[in-house]
């Protein structure tokens, strides 16, 4: 049995003590006062522990049904769902006027991450309504969203994103299905595609399906997709639902993890479709999801660790195991527990200082959301974009990474299903993977984000860490913070030079190292984290305020966090620096 | 469906271009002839290939079943058991009084290699029978080698070991199993353990269980703990089989993975044991076992990562998938295949890198335990026995991160279990959990081995890699393999010292860093293995001997570790450096 308790008391201090949302001039920032958000997050809270979470393990080892065309979830996971529903939680950051609750995309992030902690497969039947439901916000027309957004927002209909194809997923202009123009002004759809996540379900009384196709005699390649909505359910004009779509689940995949989502191979059979937005320009319609999407996925990594972390604390506290070297610590029981020996908290803290950098990062990066969007801050915009591949990728290869840390600390016990860890080991697995891989997401960085509006937006960042720094000091308290935060600047930084001065003549120089480059500049990201953290722990302590183990605590990881983690960005360099030769030499059939 | 090619040059390299096994005088190898290996490996080859390795799936997918007290393995694993039988497999290394066929350890390893990476969940019951086996042999009576060493050689009869309790894995000495002396000098062992590997099967006639428990009135603590011969049916005086002993398997655990093992929770009833070697000095008798035993889990590590890696490979050829940002390479096709990206590359070599010099680590290993055991070496004994925990430790991290890197090579394809990505990930997991948690071999490391008869073995270690740089030189073509080898080797030292100017004062100044100390010691050790690989493929280079091609990729392989892999030395002195503060700073309840 595991347990998941929301990390309120974080969440609070990184939105008032170090995002200072207060006196953000975001429109909708003036209402997240500390008692309004505490109130929020309390309540997800305790729907995330005491409804979702008890059936994380359930769905793991249930899985999804497919019968007669017809997906059974797990059990317990509809009514769950209802719950999530009745609770007003599935639209918390989206427009009134369509039924949302208008509130920031921060809020939303800080929410999402509790769901997902708590149960991954199930908070993504919501996530993936979500995400589509946006791209009809943006891109339908006022009857389209009249006709989907109020039961999408609540969820009574749910969504889905139709990308992949057996033989393509990353290359997407390999796509073979099609539409093909109607008199009536749809489109017939057919198709295969994979990898549908909550493709179908009986959860909801309709799916609506946001499907990529080419129309016939389009441009070749990704010029030529267009983006379709195709409903299950026929909508008729007064909002009732008609007759069945050309479209059924004619598999379901057996996964590594996230057992309890329904992940579908999906077949169109000339199911009907209206296009959303414009011909041909699917493509773009999708991308205007992406770094919501990509900065969803990175929360589940942060999620996930955060579930391993809290479960294999709790199991590091209680579970008794040889004396710690220094002198017995539990002389009243038969051993001490293991959380004395040096080496189990150095695994710990490695968790804990990637699970509190990186949800600072993450709500930094919501923040950036809403000051792009609800503030039109074109700044916030370049920079969030610049950014997005490194919380979608660094968060999820580190949150993958920390899941399985936290599995060690169970020993032979972590392996055995029964514990639970090994679930979160093997749910955090596919963030790595979806939404773009992560090889993908450091592509789009160092390919494309990097030079992005003459390179900017990396300047923005180099200008922020640098006046962060002048800021705070680097002398007194904050010298322990601030040197070791330069010198891995400075690391990104020589990355950064030793592209442009390589990967003109030889874009393969810079691709090479374009992974290491996405950890580094992950690891100044929360390294800038842990700077501002210290900070205001430093000024909540001089000021006598709060909670003054919870701001030593903040200090003691921020420590761990600057000399234990932050010097891999010198490792990263090294790799870069090595050039293309070393990735490029060898021929194809010679590996 | 996945593919198992066993590595048969790359072990014929190894073995006679690096380890030069012709010229070395241990008893045994001047057998080890080219002529002579290569037929041994290329039958072991075989059956890994063509008749383990289409089992590794379905031993996933089925798993093992408890019914009526009867552990069913999954369908064909008997029939191949008896194919390994018929063919000889089972006692490659072991002496031939008992029916071995007393080949060095390094040829069965080499052996148990190929068998491990096409099978891991089969080759353990063979393999828990030869670490039972080994430990009958040194420690047994003449009538107990009589009695059970024949049967168990050729694995009519399998073997298990007994360790683990539910409340006790690395801690045995809070041990509650109990063996009552009986007035027949045997004892009747009651208890219960747990993660008791191929603990009940039916691909044997018998079971012979080899279980630690004390002895009432002895010593407290693991000082009172005896190990015992408890046969699952008893053996009567004409070695024919009487009645059941009091012992059964319970429960079959869910795993992560090796589903096809069993791992059993076994109760001991009054059972019927015999001591195996001395009261009380049950520990020291499983001691023994242990650098084989460790060394065999190094070695899952590293064959798991190859089939994975042979996948990967695979399927990075075949993937067509983007265009390379060069220039078109496949114009025939749709697009090219994946393997021209830059960090599919960098994935790829980061697997084979780690994986070829793995292997000669393993081997080298392999090659002193002869040394030791049948060249009674004292210094070679002391080195390996300091290398354990690092070929233990370090190679079966290192094999795990492999696997999940080659399964990101599939992308989401890599997630759906039909590909079989998953389930070497799923294996390769257990390896840095069993004979002693992967934290465990680091105390082990930094708390017992550094400091072993004065410190001298791993002053010896280092006088090796001094002697290597020295004699292949740090200029002309091999500096670019021994410089690099060199400040990898500095930083290794200066670890070393650290321990030696903290530790003294405060134990956890080292523990803090004792894993990190085990990761810088494996990649000094992998890049002397390089060192000592680019060696041989130059000097072959030089003579027009071999297969250009490959010695060639060598080289280029060794000049990937050495310029992306080996770096990691300094991030972990780094690591190392900073001392216990910032992991102990906290206090337990504070985390």
């Amino acid at each position: 049995m595991t347990r998941y308790t929301a990390p309120t008391q974080d969440i609070q201090y990184l939105l008032h003590d170090v995002l200072d949302v207060a006196n953000d001039p975001t429109p909708g920032y003036a209402e997240l006062e500390p008692d309004f958000t505490s109130a929020v997050l309390e309540e997800a809270g305790k729907i995330a522990g005491e409804v979702l979470h008890p059936l994380n393990a359930v769905g793991d080892q249930e899985g999804c049904v497919l019968e007669n065309g017809v997906v059974r979830p797990p059990k317990g996971f509809k009514e769950a769902f209802d719950q999530v529903r009745e609770g007003g939680w599935t639209a918390l950051d989206l427009p009134e006027q369509y039924g949302g609750q208008n509130m920031p995309y921060l809020l939303g992030t800080a929410v999402g991450e509790m769901f997902s902690g708590a149960n991954q497969a199930f908070t993504m039947y919501q996530g993936l309504t979500h995400g589509a439901a946006s791209a009809i916000l943006v891109h339908g027309t006022d009857q389209q969203k009249d006709t989907y957004l109020p039961k999408m927002f609540s969820c009574d209909w749910t969504g889905t994103m139709n990308l992949t194809e057996p033989h393509c997923g990353t290359d997407l202009g390999l796509m073979r299905s099609k539409a093909v123009p109607q008199d009536d002004g749809s489109y017939a759809i057919s198709g295969q595609k994979i990898f549908i996540s909550a493709g179908e379900h009986d959860m909801a009384e309709n799916i609506i399906h946001l499907v990529l196709a080419k129309i016939p005699g389009g441009p070749e390649g990704i010029k030529g997709v267009s983006l379709f909505i195709v409903p299950k359910f026929l909508v008729k004009e007064d909002g009732s639902l008609g007759e069945r779509n050309g479209v059924k689940c004619s598999k379901i995949e057996e996964k590594m993890g996230i057992h309890g989502n329904s992940t579908c191979v999906m077949d169109y059979d000339g199911a009907k479709g209206w296009l959303l937005g414009e011909e041909h320009k699917g493509m773009r319609a999708m991308f205007t999801m992406m770094n919501e999407a990509r900065i969803g996925v990175g929360m589940q990594g942060l999620a996930q660790a955060e579930v391993a972390y809290q479960n294999a604390l709790d199991y590091a506290r209680d579970r008794l195991q040889g004396r710690s070297v220094t002198g017995v610590e539990n002389p009243d029981g038969p051993a001490d527990p293991l959380i004395v020996h040096p080496d189990i908290r150095r695994n710990l803290l490695d968790q804990k200082s990637f699970i509190e950098g990186a949800r600072a990062f993450l709500l930094w990066g919501a923040q950036m959301i809403d000051r792009a969007e609800r503030g039109k801050d074109e700044a916030a915009h370049g920079m969030v974009s610049l950014l997005t591949p490194v919380i979608k990728g660094f968060l999820t290869d580190e949150g993958y990474d920390m899941t399985v840390q936290a599995q060690q600390v169970y020993g032979g016990h972590g392996y055995i299903e029964e514990t639970g860890m090994s679930q979160f080991t093997r749910d955090a697995r596919i963030a790595m993977i979806y939404e773009g891989a992560n090889g993908v997401q450091a592509l789009d960085l160092v390919g494309r984000k990097l030079a992005q509006d003459g390179g900017k937006h990396v300047m923005a960042f180099f200008d922020l860490v640098k006046g962060f720094i002048k800021e705070a000091g680097t002398d007194g308290a904050m010298a322990e913070f601030t040197e070791p935060l330069k010198s891995a600047s400075k690391d990104l930084q020589s990355a950064g030079m030793f592209f442009m001065q390589n990967g003109m003549k030889n874009p393969n120089a810079a691709l090479a190292g374009s992974y290491d480059f996405m950890h580094l500049f992950g690891h100044v990201c929360l390294g800038l984290m842990w700077g501002r953290m210290a900070e205001a722990s430093l000024k909540a302590l001089a000021e006598g305020r709060g909670d003054a183990n919870f701001h030593e605590t903040k200090l003691a990881t921020a420590r761990f966090y600057m000399t234990r983690r932050l010097p891999a960005t010198k490792l990263h360099l090294a790799r870069i620096e090595s050039g293309a030769d070393p990735v490029m030499a060898l021929d194809a059939d010679r590996f």
